[in-house]
Parts: structure tokens; sequence; C-alpha cells
């Protein structure tokens, strides 16, 4: 397609979204109002990507990172020739930001339109039970193109991450957006899925998406993850279920960060669907680990050789194609 | 089907299994027998009912409520021509209450039943590890019907939902059952589906099971809830990851409670499969938060008529006609 | 398969991963190194199983179990004409034990190599985020057979269930691995699938664990668990959900102990897949709980026979003929 994956996370790595520090406590007051400008462009081979700026769409979208308590307006400028919208996981929004031809939520074709996401932290309703706040690893995507649900713009591509975080959570050196949509990965088929990146040690952040109609699960290879918020456990006897392989069916999303390579070492790790028909048909990518220094560690330049070879076999990349489960 | 939602409701309505408050404590004393009456009857298309007065069924059938110590003795009454059975999920019960062929329990047709369903609190096994108690957001079904796991009666509308409470648990003021079986939702497809009301503020609570032979994904607009047993967070520091996107696959169920429209306002809101084949083939329906004093929010109406166009093109309602995932 | 159910524990019978009771602490220090050697070897009718002795392999292979800090070489020996590997999830491991053919980690045929499994506790990274540990219900399977991805491997048998466990873990009198793995329970069929038993009040713990490429949800009758590392609780206040069907799909696992029969009395009771056509189709088996002195309870026997005639029609046992969903 011909968008790198580094330009998907250039809107945080320009810290346009960067999280501001300093403002703690769970309090529902609201925080501050960030405003972005989001860009929905057709792309090259029928398909569709949001932007931070005109002509730099991307699948997926820009990774969309606030703190609870902020609010976040979203100018979305259609520059195609279709309805769509922008419809998000996770957040307060009115019926007029719902995205959703239900509540006449989108943008027809060339219109700018402006949706407000507001978030909140938890609170103590009564008796010990608190009602959950917005933090989470969410994510965002057309709901008005092709069908009322969206349909035809989660097969062409418009989709992205969101996170919400709370004060105090901690932050990763490098973060990577894995969506699981039907046959693909990041709209993307081995062995042209992303190979995502970092130094040995490192913290780093998945977000992982599930959308389209077929089931699947997210397996990383030498890493693990707490099923809970964060992916992390909140102390000694924190009895979460850690896991390396989750469901990612669709419309469900979650994220964790690891420390690249840790007591496994650096090299070219696996990150693929565990439904063998899928990891077979195209649905892994590499999640390459190199040396501390930067360097590729021996045997990682073979490994990605190797990857270079597989196939997908029977499957058709083409969505349309396709029959649901 | 001729039977409107809130009939189902009326088993809880009419206090028939309030529950009852003031009797605190986690110890595994029993506490009192609660003794119901249920019909299984034929209704309308071939279905099939549970209803908790002669000629009332309804699918799904009424919503079942007791506290952990209590006991339920249910006298199933089969006024059909069909073998069918109930059996619980989440409950204690001996091989005589199974509600499987399996066991030899099941109502031969026109034969009367006594099923006994008992709970127990949690208790402290062992060093800090504690066995689970009965609490938490169950359903019942036919296991009989057509096979010895009641694939028959399941297609056919046999089944419903049960709440198990913890003595202190916050109570709502009203109470949805949500089945998502094969491409339906409690036995009907959009636009037919339930519309669930409520007015802004109230505090709503939603029961999710899964059945048939098809994986699913239950997501709520606008609203989103904890993956506890309450759907909320126990504390402050609580890292359960908090989702409005869940699987809903068969066998499965949960529950969780919302304040309707708490910090989106009052519309209409959609509740639907995120399986895109199965939103757009009619898995999908309206959560109505109308204003506080009850009056229909600005653009209610507007979207509740969008809604009644909503399709279900290429699917087909009739379960036998379907082949599994 | 002529491999009887009993002998696919004897790794754990016999002591040889017996774990080690005496050490304590949370500190990630390593602790005992502990070998085992692995046979890959053909079994009738095309399948394939790991085994502790030559000659002694089954489906599943032998349930290994270790306790966080322990490290466990494992020196594979592959009888076979088939290029093979070992691949475990919830462990540390280098590239080299990968047991994926991207990182040239796999026995070609007739050939020994040893694979490290190294474990580590939970520790804190920072402000009360801690990183998670090794512990878990886990499981290991083939990489290299027919695909990259061990999808052939998967398909004949090369599979079975790790646990790590944190030093104070209950442990159970007696364990279960199961195995869904496309339309098989432990590359069986009803009635041929496996008939767990254990004596009234016994501490039993179940592996589950989902291979193939098919969508699952793991159902036992009459006892439930928590949606926890350990499926316990860890106090009064956990709020973890508790469940009695839970999702069981490829590359997933998890585990949990209940007492046989707690609340329930002894009997055959169901464990099953719920999606319907799976059930019907023959992923069903039987947990027989008897009297506390062994007997066999009243009615158990008849339950027995009755689930001697459950049927698969209209599903076939051989994978390669299965679609994936």
């Amino acid at each position: 397609m011909g968008v790198s994956r580094r330009s998907m996370l250039a809107g945080t790595a320009a810290g346009v979204l960067a999280p501001v520090v300093g403002f703690t406590g769970t309090a529902a007051a609201a925080g501050p109002v960030r405003r972005i400008t989001l860009y929905a462009e057709a792309l090259p081979d029928g398909l569709y990507g949001y932007g931070l700026e005109p002509g730099k769409a991307t699948i997926p979208g820009p990774l969309l990172e606030i703190y609870e308590g902020d609010t976040l307006e979203i100018e979305l400028v259609n520059t195609t020739d279709q309805r769509l919208s922008i419809h998000p996981h996770g957040v307060n929004y009115d019926t007029a930001s719902d995205g959703a031809p239900l509540n006449a939520s989108f943008n027809n074709p060339r219109e700018t339109r402006t949706y407000t996401w507001r978030t909140r932290a938890r609170y103590e309703a009564s008796g010990g039970f608190w009602m959950p706040g917005s933090a989470g690893y969410w994510h965002y995507h057309d709901h008005a193109m092709g069908t009322d649900h969206g349909t035809g713009g989660l097969a062409r591509g418009l989709y992205g991450g969101l996170i919400v975080r709370r004060r105090g959570d901690l932050l990763p050196s490098k973060q990577y957006t894995v969506v699981f949509n039907d046959m693909m990965i990041n709209h993307r088929m081995a062995p042209d899925t992303p190979m995502f990146e970092a130094n040995l040690g490192e913290r780093v952040e998945w977000i992982c998406i599930g959308h389209g109609s077929l089931p699947h699960t997210f397996h990383l290879h030498a890493h693990r993850w707490a099923d809970t918020r964060t992916g992390m456990l909140n102390g000694a006897s924190d009895n979460a279920q850690v896991v390396d392989n989750k469901n990612l069916d669709p419309g469900s999303s979650f994220g964790f960060q690891v420390i690249a390579g840790e007591g496994v070492g650096p090299g070219a790790w696996m990150y693929h669907c565990h439904v063998q028909t899928h990891s077979d048909g195209g649905m892994a990518g590499l999640f390459l680990v190199r040396n501390a220094d930067g360097s590729l560690p021996a045997g990682a330049q073979d490994a990605i050789d190797r990857f270079k070879q597989h196939g997908h076999t029977g499957h058709d990349a083409n969505p349309d194609a396709r029959t649901h489960a």
C-alpha cells in the first residue's frame, strides 16, 4: 500500500496526542479538551484509511491516545465520495457523535463533521461497588460505509487503535497496533504483514483489535501478559490469569506491555493467529527484538529471510470473496 | 410471536422471585427454599417457551433470580407432546435434576417433574484459596429435545436467564435478557428484536446469554462494564479489564449494570453482535434511553423509524437451515 | 488408539516431574534444572504422540508440571520419519528452543534435539505494576510438521499439557487433560472420549486446551470455577467471574480445580463442547464421580451405558477432511 508502518505511529510520535503527565486523581472532573483533524481518504486498490494529515492516511489509522478525563474533539474530513464515519469503543459520546447512520451521525461524501469523545474515571457507586472508568485499550472504526454497521469501511481499512490511560500508568517506548480483520493483519497477509521492531529490554506496548466476521486468537511467541486492563498484575497476590494467546474476535480489543526479549533474548519472534488455517493462510508476522545496541542478533536475518517465503495458499486477500464463520 | 417483551420480566416484576434483602453473611448454611411452577408450552411457528403461568410462555423464558444460599424447586409442567427438560448453569443439582437424558432427567410428553437447584457461598479452602460460590449471571435451557444435548429445544426457544446474587449486591431498576442464538436475538431478527427501554439515570441490568452453534460478540453502544462477576470494580485499584464488547459464545453468559445514558445522554443506542455478517444479517436491537421524565428525547423517534428498515438479507431465520461454524 | 487414558498421566504419577515442595518465595532466582527425555513416535492410523518412554507415546502427551523458577530441559527424540518439534506456551525459551522452523528450531527425521524452557516469578516493575510470572495452565505442541505452524502435527496428535505452579498452590489428587481439537476431544469422539474418574470429595484438576481451527466452549456439568489463574478466588472480596462454560479456542488453555461431586453428589456428569453441532457431533465425555469409598453410585452404570450410544453422525473424524470456521 506504499504506507510504512512507522507513519501510523506518527501521531503519537509527533506528540500530537502525547499524554499530559502531572494531572492526577480519579475525579470525574473534566480534563483538557484535545482537538485533532482526521482525514478519511481513498487509498490504492479500493482501500480507505484515516490519517492525521492530508495524503497520509494509513491502515490502521493513527493510534490515538488520551488520559481519563480528557475530551477529544475530532474534526473528520471526508475527502472521499463515500458515506463514512468514525465510531469509538470505550469512550462517552452523545448520539450526534455515535458515528452510526441510526443516529444520522456520519459524513456524507466530501463532508466535514466533528465528533466529540469524552472520558471519565471510575467512581464508587455504593457499598464498595465501583463503576468502571474509560481507561483501556480500545479502538475506533467506520460505522457507515457499505452497510449501517460499517462492514464496507472495515473491509476497506477504516479502523485504528485508541488508548485511554489512567494517570500513573506506565508508558512504553514503542507501540504496535495489530488488527486481525478476516484473514488479514493490518490489511496484509504474510509475508507482507508488519515487522515490529524493538531493542532488547525496551518496554513495548501491543494494541490488539479484532474486526470482520471470523473468530481469531492472538498468540505472541516467548512473551506473555496478564488478562487485566494493563496486561500487568497489581500486586503479588493478584490472581489474574496470565496468557500468551487470547481471543481477538470482531469488535474486541485488548493491550499489554512486555519487555522485549526479557528472559528469552533477542531474535525474530512470531506473532500470529493460532487458528491453524488462519496462520497457515497468512495471519502471521514478526516481532524483531534486536540486540540492546540495535544490531541484528545472530540468526535473525535468516529467520526474516525464511519468513519471506511464508505463503498464504488457498486464501483470498479480498474480504468480499469470503463467507462468514 | 405475539409475546411482548415485558411479559418475560413478569416473574421478577411480580415479585415471585424477588430477592430477599436482610439476610447477610457468607456462610454456606442453607437459605430459604423457593418453589415455583414452570410451564413448557408449544408456541406458534413450531416454537416452544417456558412460562410462570399456563398460556404465558415466552422466549426467552422468565428471568429467575435468587440469592446465594437459596434453594429453588422448580415444578416443570410439560404441556407439550415433546420430551424436554430444564438444565441450569452455575447452580448445584444432583443427577436427578441434571436435565440431561444421560441421567434420565427429563420430562416425557405431558409429564410433570420437579428439579431442585441449590446454591452456596464461596468459602476458604486453604492458604488463601477460596472455592467460588454460586453467585453469577447464569442461564437455564432445555437439554432433552431433539438431541441428548437439547439442540432442538434451544433452536425452538427453550432457554432463559438465571441470576444468583450475593447478599449486598446492588439491585437494578430494570433487567434485560439478551440471548444470541445462531443468527437471532431472543429468537428474533432486526427490526423485530427487543427494544429495551429505560429513563436517563436508571440503573439497568443486562443478562447476556449465548446459544446455538455460531460464535458471537456482544457490543453495546455508549456504555461499558468491567469484566468481573458484577460488571463493576471492587475498588479504585481493581485492574479488571473494562469492555464494551465481549464474546458471547454457545453456553456462556455474563451480566452487568449500567446507568442508562450516563455521560452520554438519552437516545436510541444500538446493541448488536459485532461479527459484521451477523449484525448486517439482523443481530441488532435498540436500547432506548428516554429523558429522565420518561419523554422521548429529540431524534429518538427518527432513529427508531430508521431501525425499522434494518434488513436481514441473505439470512434465514430458520435455525434448521443453517450449518455450524 | 490402544493407549489408555491412565498412561497419559504416567509422567506425573511416576513422580518424574513431581513438584518440589518446600522452596518458597517469589524471587526470580533460578530454581532447579529438571531433565526429561520425550519420544515423538508414530502411532497407528497415521497419528503421532509424545511419550516419556520409548513405545509409550500417548495423545495427549504426558502432562508436564514444574514450579516457577524451575528450568526444564527436554531431550526430544524423534523416532519418526517426519520433521517435528516441541513448542511451549507460557514459559521462556531462546530462539534455539522456539520449536518453530522460522528459527530453524526443530528435529529432522530420526534426530534428537534438546529444548530448554525457563520460568520465573512475577516481579514489581514500578509503581504497583507487576510483570506477570510464568505460573499458569499452559500447553506444548508440535510447530513443524506439515506446515511451519505445526498444523499437521496438531492434526495428528502432537500436543500435551504443561502446568507451571506457584509455590504454595494447592495440589490436586487427580489431573485430567482435555484437548478440544477440531471435532475431537483428545483425538477421540463420543462415545470413545475419555471418562475421567474420581471419588466423591477428591480435589481434581482440569487442564483444558484448545487446538485446530474451530471455535469451542468447554462446559462441565454440576461444577464451576473462577476465571482466574487457579480457578479459585483469592479472598471473600475477589470479584472474578465464576463460570462453568468458557471459550476454548485454538492455542488457548486454562485450568481449575474442583471438589468432585461437592454439593451435587456422585454420578456420571457430562463435560462437552457447548457448541451444539459439536456436542451432537461427538465432543462430549463423562466425569464419573464415584462414592467416597470408590463404589459406583446408583444410576451411574445406566448413564455410562446410555453414553455408549452417543453418536457423532454427520461428522468425520479425519481433520484433513474438515474446512475451517
